[in-house]
């Protein structure tokens, strides 16, 4: 059961520890602490495997908020309805009025922790058991007039404006328990495969494809805030000071020269040389406050990033892919998952500036090997939602998409379609029934209109679109023999079109360089990634999964905003 | 064994699906594919639970980079010493000059795939098994003129210029594969105690702490070269060129106007107001130029961030605490695990710009119960890498500290000493046999070297301080009764001292109110974490855990930029 493991008491003295130590061990007034009390999650109660016979007369903990809580029996007892988040069900909980106050227990929000035994409800009612509170230990109330989350469903939307109370709300906490899930699927899928956690930067001074736009990272601006306040408590010297203190330095440093031509005592020296090197030190700090420019650091009329903090112009991360690739030429089957940015302004449902990839990449593995992986990937984590939250994703399917269970279950047990660009744009070019907003020709990227209509309506199940024309994909990307395409692979799925995108790494040195150099980008930003083919290069493929993009596909809720539990996007960034 | 999951072949069609998809599936000129080739990790033959009598004679394909490599039998034969970063041992491999040319095999760095059959190597030899190759598959080729990582063995200082090449070293891949173990447990540990994982935002507009120099995130410099860009291509129109304007839409409102008391027809006036919306539109965009201007946005003498990219200055976050509490206060037991920032300008072996920090934080807990949690999740992750990672411990006992592991095992068995902070400042207070560099008085904050001496010299093993004054810590922090000091602990440990840092948060509206107020802090930015308390409040603590640390502690590594993987720090941001 969850929390069980928390069993350690107060530490024992060890007989080995010298007397000193011991001693100390004795309680003092400050060492006492309150002691700790072990509480049951509400989930090991009404979702557990525990049979009714076996949970009924038992004495637990237990801690939550309440959904709602009304008096009953002209206020001799009240229900509550306690949630504490490890599950989406409640626990039924009824106290006595003369147990506690009960007008301070029943508003929604209130946060409780009770103690007491759990009983059998009355026949009829749909709870498993219930819990009849002998002592109410502790409550956080809630004044209903100004709780900013009453009991009335509320919009998403709505909640946005509240993202430091909304995980209280069922909607919510269901996805963060199902962002868990998948996150927690994703480190074991790897494991399983071998593979090795790595944490890429999120600082980074490369950009991933030459495009995508970057935050930039800088403490030029505190800097220059330290530097104003600085000069506007002790301005600067004038250059008169300077001159002075020019003048002291001289004068120190001929009185040294001096004592040392007449031979004097080191003493008498070293007390004058001790004046000389504090003139020194002076005229320095001097200087160097001279110097001091209001103001970001210019330098030939541009801003000089010498002077930022990594000395040079350093940016949040888009992939960690490129950098994941050095891991994977070293120690074979590698991933990173953390946060990327796109300092893009989409205000679109689909966009944020902060977002989580997992980008697996995989050394001696082609392009076949990456589908197959991808495959793998995305059926594991859909059996895994199947195997680990019904409950939640029963409530997703109630209240959002009747069709998110089975899609699942689609997903998760059938082989993807797999078929070259080349032949999806034949697909799309004979379709009759749908007239696209993009064109569709041989050369263009597929727009999120095609990639739906090729999962949902022509196939029905993931497709994995692959062989894409060079023009339209990175740099990175190995050219095939054609000298056309490009061995890239796009895994699409019905909801959200595109779900991951990967491709083989383009492991020859001269055909890297030429298509860095027909992508118009300079070569010195990527000589280290160069240097793995230069160095031992091996084959190696790998592909980004954009982990909101798997959360909005598994619930079927619309807005990535609601997936993220906060979201960053142009003129939000909230807590 | 790691690898056998990927055995999906091609996908095949299935019956449902339109005529017109089937016929796709048939293989055309674009959609032949290089076939997936089975990779055995070096792992599963050298280190894995397989007999020699199971292992030999079967058939394998290997990938790897050559260690060392020599040419035998007057160059009849090599010996290729392999690793594929799986494990720290090699499989030898030896290639017969019929095969390949050994003279590009042998190099050290060089990359091979190799498919043979593995055989029992010669009686007296160490290798459990050798592998005879029969094909040579793929080989990724070094010049040993330019291979920047010799055989010979190299300092990790020398190391920290090759951040893209030294994951290929023994040491950096142990470490890599040290910190996966220590990430991988760490996700373990928490599930197991029921704690859900939240991914709080890298991107804030709060400061944890109020101290802690932050880095700031900002799309202001790259607007401001865009519209330079802009401005320079196409200079801002003139004030003539807006009087202009301005005219022609007077006029062609006049027109239309006109028209209207004409009583004209439809068609008449919808074609002059058209032109109107036509001049009023350029109007627009020409005022919008002529506003443009070069440099960063002022307003009353200040940077305008109203313009920035979230609307407000953003930062890189210091701790995900503050947010992460927000979902304790919903969740019960949740954690998070990723990179946190600093911008100080520390050049020490034990600080970087960019670390990982793990901070639980769990609901009705109080200070023991979090020293339960932080003793139990230290004692998990010590079994944990003597459960898995004996290899590469063994390998840092031997090249690095030769009481690694003897530490690993005191701390995953001994109960940690929990003593209060005036205790502890008592016990170096008598202290004879050292002078500390910093004086000891109650009131102080405990230095490394106080820290190190408790866990060191005093008890040998790990101790939790806890109760400190208010003074020295932050105002989050629960006050205890004696008003002098807050549920603060701090976990020391031998060699690094500080490992763990965590407390009772002060869950009472008014006092929290008091303690910001107290701490100089405006309340404004903290308006969301007071809402925590007024609405539903719950006793609660947390800690955080410095990542890298961890590792330092667990393998004796003295830098603490050779145990992240891309280390950054003031004047360095590598790839």
């Amino acid at each position: 059961m969850p929390g069980d493991n928390v069993t350690a008491g107060p530490a024992a003295a060890d007989p080995s520890v010298a007397e000193m130590a011991a001693a100390s061990l004795a309680p003092d007034a400050e060492s006492v602490l309150e002691p700790s009390r072990h509480r049951t999650f509400i989930k090991s109660i009404v979702g557990g495997a525990a049979t009714v016979e076996e949970l009924v007369g038992r004495k637990v903990v237990v801690g939550g908020w309440v959904k709602t809580g009304r008096e009953q029996g002209k206020g001799t007892f009240a229900f509550l309805e306690l949630n504490d988040g490890s599950c989406l069900a409640n626990l039924q909980v009824i106290v006595d009025a003369g147990v506690f106050p009960l007008s301070q227990l029943v508003a929604t929000g209130t946060c409780v922790l009770v103690e007491g035994v759990l009983k059998k409800p009355p026949e009829g009612t749909k709870q498993k058991v219930e819990l009849k509170v002998e002592q109410v230990l502790e409550v956080g109330p809630v004044d209903p007039s100004k709780y900013p989350l009453p009991k009335t469903r509320l919009t998403l939307e709505f909640l946005r404006d509240f993202v430091h109370l909304r995980a209280r709300t069922n909607t919510i906490s269901a996805v963060a328990r199902i962002r868990d899930e998948l996150a927690y699927a994703t480190h074991t899928f790897f494991r399983q495969n071998g593979f090795r956690y790595v944490h890429t930067p999120i600082i980074t001074t490369s950009d991933c494809e030459g495009a995508g736009e970057m935050f930039q990272v800088t403490t030029l601006f505190s800097d220059a805030e330290k530097v104003e306040k600085e000069l506007k408590q002790n301005p600067p010297p004038s250059e008169s000071e300077i001159e002075a203190a020019k003048l002291l330095v001289k004068e120190k440093g001929e009185a040294v020269a001096h004592l040392k031509s007449l031979k004097a005592s080191k003493e008498e020296i070293s007390a004058f040389v001790s004046e000389l090197t504090k003139a020194k030190e002076s005229l320095a700090k001097l200087e160097e406050r001279f110097m001091m420019k209001p103001g970001i650091p210019q330098k030939d009329g541009r801003i000089d990033y010498a002077r930022d903090f990594f000395g040079r112009q350093a940016f949040l991360t888009v992939s960690g892919q490129l950098q994941v690739e050095t891991y994977a030429c070293a120690l074979g089957n590698v991933y990173t998952f953390g946060p990327t940015f796109r300092a893009e302004h989409s205000h679109t449902s689909r966009h944020l500036a902060e977002f989580w990839m997992v980008e697996p990449e995989i050394a001696f593995a082609n392009l076949e090997d990456d589908m197959n992986y991808a495959e793998n990937y995305v059926k594991f984590l859909c059996q895994w939602l199947l195997d680990h939250c019904r409950e939640d994703m029963e409530f997703m399917v109630k209240q959002f998409d009747k069709t998110a269970m089975d899609r699942l279950k689609l997903v998760s047990s059938t082989p993807f379609v797999r078929i070259s660009y080349t032949k999806a744009v034949q697909l799309l070019e004979n379709v009759t029934d749908k007239k696209f907003e993009n064109k569709v020709e041989w050369g263009m990227d597929l727009a999120s209109e095609h990639e739906r209509y090729l999962t949902e309506v022509i196939f029905k199940k993931p497709v994995i679109v692959y062989n894409y024309p060079k023009g339209i994909k990175a740099f990175y990307m190995k050219l095939n023999d054609d000298k056309k395409t490009v061995a890239a692979m796009d895994v699409l799925v019905p909801k959200v079109g595109e779900l991951i995108g990967g491709s083989q790494r383009e492991e020859r040195l001269e055909v890297l360089v030429d298509r860095i150099q027909e992508a118009g980008l300079p070569l010195e930003p990527y000589e280290w990634y160069l240097d793995l083919r230069r160095h031992g290069s091996v084959k190696h493929s790998g592909f980004g999964l954009g982990f909101e993009r798997m959360i909005l596909f598994a619930t079927g809720i619309d807005n990535i905003r609601d997936v993220i539990p906060f979201p960053r996007y142009p003129g939000r960034a909230d807590l």
